[in-house]
C-alpha cells in the first residue's frame, strides 16, 4: 500500500467524522437554508489541510475556491457542489436526513452522494498526498458551487469573469454513479438541455362544452401543435433540429459498445414492453449517450378531478424538455422551434423557458484520457467504462465551452445512491475508494502530463 | 285578465311563501342532503291542491309521481326535477343558497331556477285552474326527480318499468333559459351526450426524463391519439362519426335562422377572435343546433406545477365529451372511437365512460307546436324561438326514444340565471309568467289537441 494510501487508512474514522460534520451542515440552495454555513464550514476544512481557500460571494450563493500551486507542473481543476436538494418528503427518511449514520456499508443522508461525500474525497486526497510527500505532484484548484441543485446561474458569468483564476489544463471531478455491475466509469460529457413551457389561451374563461360548436379549445390547439413536434416514430420534426448532431466516432461507438447490457433486463427493471426505436438503433445505450430527446415532462388543461366535467378549457400548457447532444445549441434550437410552430399555424402559443444547458463532451482521443483510465483502474482493480456522455445534463459546457478545457466525470456513487430522493446515500467503501482515486488521479497526471 | 290569471295575481305572496319552502329545502343529491325531505315537501304541496301523489323510491333518490286524469281529454306529462347542486364556493354568494330572498325583481337561492321554481309553476297553474273551474281542461301527470344533477341513474329504469302509469301524449317542462333579448322558447329537442376517459400506462413508475431515448412517454402517446381523433379543421376523423347525423329539415334550418344573432357582439361576450368552421358553416346557432362536438374537456400527465421537473411521466389521461346530434347513438361511437384507436395502433388505451345520453328532437312538425308556441305567445306577447334542439343534454331521449312521447321545453328563467354556480337566481316575473304560461299550456292542449 502507497504512503498516501496508508495515510487515508490510520486517518479513516477522522476523515469520516469529518465528512459527518459537512454532512450534519443542512445547504438547501433552492430556499436559502444553511448554504452560507455550509460554504463557511467547508471552506475551513480546506484550509486546514494547507489550501489556499476563498469565499467568493455571487447573486445568491458563495462560491468556494481554493488552490495549491506547484510552479511549471500541470494544472487540475476540481468542481463540485456542496448544495443539496431539500429533503422532503421526511416521513419517508428510516433516520432524519441531516444526521448522518453509516447503515449496511451506507452512509446516509441528505447530501452524502450529491455532492459533499464526492467531492470531499479530493481535498481528502490533498491531504493524504500533501502528508505524505510534503507537496502535491500538480497544481490544484477547487471551484466548490452552492447553486447547483438549482440550475448554476452563477457559475457561467462566475467563469466568464475569472478565466484566469480558473485557467487549469483539465477539469476533474465526481458526481453520477458507477455501473450496477461496479464497473467504474470515466465520463466525456454530458447532454444539454432545453426545457420550455408552452401555454395557449383560447379565451378569458372556461366555458360549457356544449359551445365546442364555435368556441376554440386550447387542449386540441395544445395536442395538435405537440402531435406537429414529434411524430409516432419519435422523430422530432422541427427542421432542421438533426441538423448539427455530430456522428459518433469509432472509438466513440466503440465505446459504448462495450458498456455491458442486458436488453431484457433493462426493459424488465424499468417495467417496458419494447424500447423505443431510436433514428438507426433501438440499442439502449446507443441511444441513451447519442440521441437528443424531445421529452412532454408534464400536460395539463381543464378539468383533471376525478369524475367529468363537461367543460371547454379557456388555457392548456405543456412542460417539454429536450436533451440535446454535441453541437446542438439549445437557443438556436428554441428558435427553430417557434419559427416551425409558426408557420404550422399556432402563432397563439407562449413560449417560457425553465433551462438553457449547452451539450459538452471531451474527445475521447484526449491524452488525458488514458492517464485517468490507468488512474481509475488502479483503485477498481478493471477498467472503467468510457461513456462519451452520459442522459443526463449539467454544467460540464461552463468548462468545455467557455473555458476551453477538457472535462471528466469519475462517479464513486452507486446506482442505487438516490439521489434526490429519500434515503440518499453515499457507499462507504466508495467514499474512501473515490479519496484513493484522487491521489491516484493526482499522481498519474503529475508525472505522465505532457 | 282570465279567472285563473286573477286567481294567481290574488294570491301571489301566498305563492311565494310556498317556493320560499321549497327553497329552503336543501335536496343536494350528489351528498345525499336533505333530497328526501325535499321529496315529501313538493309530495304535501301537490297533495294540497288535489293532485293524487306517490313517492317512488329507487336506488338512491324518490321520484315523486302525480296525476290528475280527466277521462276522454288528451294527457299531458309534466318533467322537472328537485334535487339541486352543491352550493359551493360559499363565500361567493351574497345570500346564504337555502334563504331566499328578493333582491332586484330576482329570487336568489339555490335551485330556485334549476329547478324549483320552474318546476312549481306547473303545479300552481293545476291549482289556478282547478280553482278557477272546478276541473281541469285535461289530465296531467307529473314525474320529478330528485337525481338529475347527479346524471339521473334511476330515471331509465323508472320508465321502462312504468309504461302505462307513464303514458301521456306530450311531455312538456320548464328548464334552461329564455333568449337574452327576452324571446321566449320552444325547444323540442336536446342534444346527446357520451363523456369517455382515455388513460395509458406505459410503466409503473415516473422515470428521470434522461430516459426518453428509450422509455415510451404515455403524454406522447396521448397527444397523437387525440390529435387521430380530430383534425386542424376540427372535424372528428372516427370513420362513420357524421354517418347518422341528421340533415335539418328545411323547417328547422328555418327555425334556427330566425334566432337574433349578433356574431361580433357573441364573439365579443366570449373573448374569442374566431369562431370554429364547422362542416359548412360558421353561423353560430347552425352549428350549435346541428353539429356534434368532441371536445378535451380536460387532460393530464406528469408534472404540472410551477417551475420545472425532469420527469418521464408513467401515465397520461384525457377526459373527452362528444355532444351526439340525432340519430347518433353513444354507445355505437364508443364502439367506433375504440375500434378506430385500436387501428391507429393505439391498442395500450384504457377507456372509461362517464355518461352516455342519447340524443333527442321532437319532430318540428308535430300538431303540438303550433299549439305550444300559441300558448307561450299568449302570455309572453311575442312568439317563441323555436330550436329543433339546443347544444346542452338532457334526459329528454327517456321521453322521445323510450316512451315514444313528444317532449317540449319552455323555458322561464332568464340568461343570467348562474345555474350550477353561485348567487343562481330566478326572475321573479318569469316565475309568474311561468304559471301563467302553464295556464295557457293547458288550455291550449284541452281544447286544440285532436
Amino acid at each position: 500500500m502507497s504512503k498516501p494510501d496508508q495515510f487515508v487508512e490510520i486517518h479513516r474514522n477522522r476523515i469520516l467524522e469529518e465528512l459527518f460534520s459537512l454532512l450534519r451542515q443542512p445547504s438547501i440552495s433552492t430556499r436559502d437554508e444553511g448554504v452560507k454555513e455550509c460554504a463557511e464550514l467547508l471552506a475551513r476544512s480546506m484550509t486546514e489541510v494547507g489550501i489556499t481557500t476563498r469565499i467568493f460571494e455571487t447573486e445568491r450563493h458563495p462560491i468556494v475556491y481554493g488552490e495549491m500551486l506547484r510552479e511549471g507542473k500541470p494544472t487540475l481543476l476540481i468542481y463540485g457542489h456542496y448544495d443539496v436538494q431539500p429533503p422532503e418528503p421526511l416521513e419517508e427518511w428510516s433516520s432524519p436526513p441531516f444526521e448522518p449514520v453509516i447503515r449496511g456499508g451506507k452512509i446516509y443522508g441528505r447530501g452524502s452522494s450529491d455532492n459533499k461525500a464526492q467531492l470531499f474525497t479530493y481535498v481528502k486526497a490533498v491531504e493524504a498526498l500533501v502528508q505524505s510527500f510534503g507537496s502535491l505532484p500538480l497544481s490544484v484548484k477547487f471551484l466548490f458551487e452552492g447553486e447547483e441543485e438549482i440550475g448554476s446561474p452563477s457559475l457561467k458569468p462566475f467563469a466568464m469573469n475569472n478565466r484566469e483564476l480558473l485557467r487549469s489544463d483539465l477539469v476533474v471531478y465526481s458526481d453520477s454513479h458507477i455501473h450496477e455491475s461496479g464497473r467504474p466509469l470515466l465520463i466525456l460529457g454530458l447532454k444539454g438541455m432545453l426545457y420550455v413551457e408552452l401555454r395557449i389561451r383560447t379565451s378569458p374563461r372556461d366555458q360549457h362544452s356544449m359551445r365546442a360548436t364555435s368556441i376554440p379549445n386550447p387542449a386540441w390547439r395544445l395536442v395538435w401543435a405537440l402531435s406537429a413536434l414529434k411524430d409516432r416514430t419519435n422523430r422530432v420534426r422541427i427542421p432542421h433540429f438533426y441538423d448539427k448532431v455530430l456522428p459518433p466516432t469509432p472509438l466513440e461507438r466503440e465505446a459504448v459498445s462495450q458498456i455491458p447490457y442486458d436488453e431484457e433486463a433493462l426493459r424488465h427493471h424499468f417495467g417496458v414492453k419494447e424500447f423505443l426505436p431510436g433514428r438507426e438503433t433501438r440499442h439502449y445505450y446507443m441511444n441513451l449517450v447519442f440521441e437528443p430527446t424531445c421529452n412532454i415532462a408534464g400536460i395539463v388543461s381543464g378539468y383533471i378531478g376525478s369524475g367529468s366535467k363537461t367543460v371547454l378549457p379557456s388555457v392548456a400548457s405543456a412542460k417539454v424538455d429536450f436533451r440535446l447532444v454535441p453541437k446542438q445549441d439549445p437557443q438556436e434550437i428554441f428558435g427553430q422551434l417557434q419559427n416551425y410552430l409558426n408557420e404550422e399555424g399556432f402563432e397563439d402559443i407562449e413560449y417560457g423557458t425553465h433551462s438553457m444547458i449547452e451539450p459538452s463532451r471531451t474527445p475521447i482521443d484526449h491524452p488525458a484520457v488514458p492517464l485517468l483510465r490507468e488512474a481509475v483502474s488502479r483503485v477498481y482493480g478493471q477498467s472503467p467504462l468510457i461513456f462519451p456522455n452520459i442522459g443526463g445534463s449539467g454544467p460540464n459546457y461552463i468548462f468545455t465551452e467557455i473555458l476551453k478545457t477538457p472535462c471528466f466525470v469519475v462517479p464513486h456513487a452507486t446506482h442505487d445512491q438516490n439521489n434526490h430522493a429519500p434515503n440518499e446515500s453515499m457507499d462507504l467503501e466508495g467514499f474512501f475508494k473515490g479519496i484513493r482515486t484522487g491521489i491516484s488521479i493526482m499522481l498519474q497526471l503529475g508525472e505522465g502530463w505532457r
